[in-house]
């Protein structure tokens, strides 16, 4: 399945974590503030490429991004989260009734893009074979506050088999613009991680013997920014519904 | 010579180009904007993140840069030029007389980072062998606008021996966000460059047998954009005469 048809059947109301979905296509993370927070979201990204490496800003208004012609950001992903003042109100399937002239999107890289390499060079994606969402955490690290936006870092998480860690980094430093080479590798309490069981979003996942839990920045990161900063309002994919766009995951590799 | 040292020394009024200067450590081109226009220069970056890498953006009125402790952007560059409607109308040694509350200050990547490697490979760069500045041309390619901002796409030529220019590829191509690898290779004529031997900015350095010119995109089109979208104001360094950041080329490697 392609991307386009990936999108249609979310705009038709399938509601589902997509790793996995449309293989070697880009997938996005979204968060959609007023215009007028639209510089420190800018910044707060550059100033924290590795989990918030932006690579499409919309134009004040407007729903269409420029990697996915014919895409319409309020009703292609398959789940969204609405925040006012730094709380969860809504988790609706599409945000038309919550769209305005005053609204700025970014979409944000995603680890899934070099899940497809990985799984190309023999490395089990566990939450991909176990068909659910990736386990995400908060951690202790801050990331740099951008104005009035600050918070934490959010990392993704894989069991990797001891033997190939080092493959999982090369492969995935090969995608620097969408997360890179993993921030951290096994020790989940030196990031303040206790319980790799109880993951802040997305499912837990097992990790076996001779398994190593490897961490990579996550685009999540921006929502528990909003959690912390709280601004008036705010929309966000899902964590793990995420857009899928129409650009090639090589793209992205250097 | 350390980059502290060579900031002190354009303080106290030295104004050369800095190709060759402090070598290892990362140069950098700066564009100073009103806060007004701040989102427009920074999405501008974003979208044309080959010519434009951001690598540090102050805090407004700030002239402090994480890049280098201590420095003060306001005189520690050999060399600048100040902007107003899009005319050059002074290029003064310090700019503290036209510093105010209301500016930003970005500092965008140089591809001067990537020529102490290539040194290091065998790689003769012309510019640094004459103590000359680096040839730079306006092209017709033009970039991705950002709300008022556009303009076209600026990139610096090095001759490279013809069987060293995979290697010069190779090397640049590991700085991805300090321009990265050439934009160009050969033909300059398809960039719409009809004289090597009369660049927009910098010195002409002579292309002998046996060598192609090679052009990688330049830091220098933020003030090609500023010629054509004429904002009120702006301050940026002199072509070639950069900021040199105490951070070492190799943080920007991968």
């Amino acid at each position: 399945m392609g991307p386009a048809e990936a999108r249609s059947r979310f705009r038709a109301g399938v509601r589902v974590p997509t790793a996995g979905w449309a293989p070697g296509y880009a997938q996005a993370n979204m968060i959609v503030v007023p215009r007028e927070y639209a510089y420190e979201t800018l910044l707060f990204g550059q100033r924290n490429p590795k989990p918030c490496p932006i690579i499409d800003v919309t134009e004040p208004g407007s729903p269409y991004t420029a990697l996915a012609e014919g895409a319409d950001l309020r009703t292609d992903l398959p789940a969204y989260r609405v925040w006012r003042d730094g709380e969860l109100v809504d988790e609706p399937d599409e945000i038309t009734r919550y769209w305005s002239d005053d609204l700025v999107a970014f979409l944000i890289g995603c680890s899934f893009t070099f899940e497809t390499p990985m799984l190309a060079a023999g490395i089990e994606v566990r939450h991909i074979s176990r068909g659910s969402n990736v386990s995400m955490y908060r951690t202790n690290r801050q990331c740099r506050p951008a104005g009035r936006l600050s918070g934490p870092l959010v990392v993704s998480m894989r069991p990797i088999a001891a033997d190939r860690v080092a493959d999982a980094v090369r492969i995935s430093g090969q995608f620097p613009s969408v997360h890179g080479a993993p921030v951290h590798i096994g020790e989940p309490e030196a990031l303040g991680i206790t319980d790799l069981s109880a993951p802040d979003f997305g499912d837990p996942v097992e990790i076996r013997d001779g398994e190593v839990p490897v961490f990579w920045a996550c685009g999540v990161t921006p929502q528990a920014a909003i959690m912390t900063s709280r601004p008036p309002f705010a929309i966000t994919h899902a964590p793990g519904y995420m857009f899928i766009s129409d650009v090639p995951d090589h793209t992205y590799a250097v």
